[in-house]
């Protein structure tokens, strides 16, 4: 059997050896465009940042082999041709036509074909895009590039064009190993627009702030200009100097050569394929960043471009050319980012593309120690959980926190139950793992269900951290009163600073002294982590007043959001 | 609406906190029989330790209040009343006895009644049990006795009886903070028996030893002993000294009361209740370490007496109390256990739980990185995955790590899910959260899940790092053959020190060495964490050999057990 792999990072090689392990009498050929192959690609930021200090270390095995043409053919048993284009498929004739180093084109019988061409970073049609010192992170050669141009040491400035997760990655890997004046550009309100809710956004561009990273939204690149080499870049709104660009704007499929040769691909990109990865030829599979597959919470289309994903795929279409019959049924859109000290992650929907999604979505967020407050190492975890009203049906969670495993753990407990759309109820009840050293008796993530499932049996009024601060600093005309539920200690602050703004009535004294909330203002609870303003609220219920809003997650929330009303 | 609420531990308070939140008119009345309550009795090693300075830390709230008597009435509008025993229920009359710190006999109505009884430490039936020095961890009055002790500097050896969760914790507690020399004795043949593998035992164990601490398996405590007051503890095998025995045997729920209101219990010890956590009368609930709930995996009865499924239960049944109708479905066994350096957890059922259980299970080890190989912080993470013959339904995962975060998100993902029956399939493309400095491509989770999955089709022939280790122990008469797949630089130092039993052939010139391979002896494939000598063994199996066996988890695995061939 022929096997015929186009492409050679991440879910080609996959396939390539799989399709070895199982049916080891194939006969495998691997063609790629590049001269590097079989590289992790997600590991370039740390590669250009220094935490990895050579190239080759990406493409080594955890065994310290670097995978190279020949590391193929003496350990895998798999043809490998870099440098080699792959042109055209004719499925008739079931070949490849290809176009070596030399120049030459020949053509590849195939039994099977597997298509892992891979995506290209979206370019954007700015003046100067293809002035010297401005870069795309399209592969490991355009990193290498990036490498040697900063460590050259006459980059000083850097623009980053982006807030997505590679443009961040990129922003921190300059600005904090190189120490280079580094700014994010995005054109959309917040960073990482569609993957985290405004709320979490603040939070992430607060923390590069404080690390010295210029960012701002709401802002569109006009050009890039320099004279012979890029010195800066116009926006709508200013100029910024930058000895280096890098555009990161997103990725597009590569599904030119699938689309020349007729298999079905999406409308907005991307080979459509079956479950058990087939494209619309039995004989062709194809997976990674060049196909679409199902987003298993909303059921429709989705674009992943992710390594994670791509190995998974690999294994599943490596058995299945082999003659075996694996499903990779879709994918639920998880992800974590390490920005600077801080880790963001999530899966499944946040709150703006659930509700561009056309659900009928809210959101709430706990903040709360990973490990038990008691116990001397613990970091706060914030955790914006997103649901259905009316069903509770949970659609995503997004969350923040130092410790990135820490994180990693409550959104993947979620990221593994989403398929079987689990209800808040599910959550509530989550037998995470349990002992004082990692976690709380009632976990973080146990917790953002609870609060989720008392605002959805309305027994809990919230208001959104950005709404809170947006009243705040219309306070005059809003009319309102904070009341701050904490002890004295923690209130003085802001009650001294703004005596009319701020009163403090700690929880456990709130019964004897109802009478001190006033009817004519708009009354926020607030307390330090979001317990005792809701406890205040049930309270305030049951002494017949509704008129409350309760600000979930408080102090520790709006703190991470760099809200300090003691401050202005 | 009278709520009484028995027991002020974990479920206790919760229940009756959740009940005033959700239905403010209640009336509830909190009853127990010690003077502390409400406190983190998960947290009693760390308090032991050291690592919580104060055991009114273990009392407080996140934010520094002590959940004292005063906090439930002005906070909660809870009635709280401790040193008062509940005597008696009378179900027709529906009230119940209790006798106050005075004496005093009186009878509290209740329209709702909740059993919070917890459990109580077994007791065995040793000479010189009642001996002082001899302390079980009963309750948080006692662990103030065992800390004012081992702060003494009074107490030089200790000796722990019982390998569970409670005695090893209490072992590194006393061994790590205050240096004293201790011993754990288990009747059973392995530490956390049930809980975990001879493997991962055997690494558990071995870490121990490595910090100090002697652990005697198989081995019976017959008698304490001392002149007054505890001085040595005498097993079948030895006399160890002892100024400070621990008896950590387990815990029986504290079934009593219930079982003389004629409630109906497990024949083997334990409220039985509904999934809306009622008892066979339904104005009478119970929940945390008193009960049995359904095992989601094997569907019959488990008992699990945890702080953090208590805190869940409570909160259902505040829910229900309150006119709600919320369920618990039961419970996987999640558990994780700080020990020294390491991690240990896991959920579902371990190997010899699932035999125990009569399924044909089988597992595996994986050890990998928890991030990217090429990341700078890293930590190897050992999972074994439990897996059904024929079926690839996953029945539960164990592992150890000194990242006890990373290991934590490994093992929740799978607790997430188990109850929805997953296959190897489910967790080969589960979709954790992914980037380098959090993960590899590949998780080492899926990779488990794929090593498994090689093993259930009949790709990879494993055997156990147990099984290897006596073969090894008999290489002799065994007539062994290790052939070490690895690169010269690591195989010299065994090929060296046993040039008859140990072979290096790396993997990349297997094919052209097939040669080399005896047809007499029995051929063991080894590497550094089992991924080339699983690759060799396929090599060997399209060559028609099918009688070598492969080590999954490799040199990393065995040495974890604190197994060096290379030293013996």
């Amino acid at each position: 059997m022929n096997v015929v792999v186009i492409g050679g990072v991440a879910l080609g090689p996959k396939v390539a050896c799989r399709v070895k392990r199982v049916t080891p009498e194939a006969n495998v050929t691997l063609v790629d465009a590049n001269a590097l192959i079989s590289y992790g690609g997600c590991g370039i930021p740390y590669y250009v940042s220094g935490d990895v200090s050579d190239h080759t270390q990406l493409q080594e095995t955890s065994f310290h082999m670097v995978r190279d043409v020949e590391f193929f053919r003496t350990c895998k048993d798999v043809t490998v041709r870099t440098q080699t284009r792959a042109l055209a498929i004719d499925r008739k004739a079931k070949t490849v036509r290809i176009q070596g180093p030399d120049g030459r084109e020949e053509d590849l019988p195939y039994d099977k074909l597997v298509l892992a061409t891979g995506s290209t970073p979206r370019v954007l049609p700015i003046p100067g895009r293809n002035l010297p010192g401005v870069y795309t992170v399209s592969n490991l050669e355009a990193a290498v590039q990036i490498k040697e141009a900063v460590a050259s040491g006459n980059v000083s400035s850097a623009v980053i064009v982006g807030a997505g997760f590679i443009g961040l990655e990129m922003a921190e890997a300059l600005a904090d190993m190189w120490g280079i004046e580094t700014a994010v550009v995005e054109v959309m309100d917040q960073v990482l627009p569609g993957f985290i809710s405004p709320t979490l956004a603040r939070i992430a561009q607060h923390h590069m702030e404080e690390k010295g990273v210029a960012v701002y939204t709401s802002e569109k690149v006009l050009a890039m200009e320099g004279d012979g080499r890029v010195t800066r870049v116009r926006t709508d709104k200013r100029e910024l100097a930058a000895d280096l660009v890098i555009l990161a704007v997103g990725v597009v499929p590569n599904d030119e050569l699938a689309r020349q040769a007729g298999l079905t691909c999406h409308e907005r990109g991307g080979i459509i394929v079956s479950k058990t990865m087939q494209t619309s030829d039995p004989d062709i599979y194809a997976g990674g960043d060049c196909v679409v597959v199902e987003n298993l919470v909303t059921g429709k289309p989705g674009y992943y471009p992710l390594g994670s994903l791509a190995n998974r795929q690999g294994r599943v279409i490596g058995t299945n050319v082999a003659g075996g019959r694996e499903t990779f049924d879709g994918a639920v859109g998880s992800f974590i980012l390490k920005l600077f000290d801080y880790a963001f992650a999530g899966t499944g929907l946040s709150l703006p593309m659930a509700r561009r999604e056309g659900f009928d979505a809210q959101s709430t967020q706990v903040a709360q120690f990973d490990h038990a407050h008691f116990f001397p190492k613990k970091d706060l975890v914030t955790l914006e959980i997103v649901f259905e009203r009316g069903t509770g049906r949970v659609l995503g969670i997004q969350g923040a926190c130092a410790n990135g495993d820490s994180l990693k753990a409550r959104i993947d407990a979620v990221a593994a139950i989403l398929k079987f759309r689990p209800t808040l109820a599910d959550i509530s009840n989550l037998e995470v793992t349990y002992a004082p050293p990692y976690a709380a008796a009632m976990d973080v993530l146990n917790m953002a269900a609870n609060a989720a499932d008392n605002i959805l049996h309305g027994r809990c009024d919230p208001i959104s951290p950005e709404d809170f601060m947006q009243l705040w600093q219309n306070r005059e005309q809003e009319n309102i009163l904070c009341i701050d539920c904490r002890e004295w200690g923690n209130a003085e602050p802001y009650v001294t600073k703004h005596p009319e703004f701020w009163k403090n009535i700690p929880q456990g004294q709130l019964r004897d002294r109802l009478a001190e909330v006033p009817q004519d203002k708009k009354v926020l609870l607030i307390c330090n982590t979001g317990g005792r303003s809701y406890e205040a609220q049930r309270i305030l219920h049951a002494a017949g007043r509704r008129d409350t809003l309760d600000v979930p997650g408080g102090m520790g929330l709006l703190r991470q959001c760099g809200f300090d009303p003691a401050a202005e």
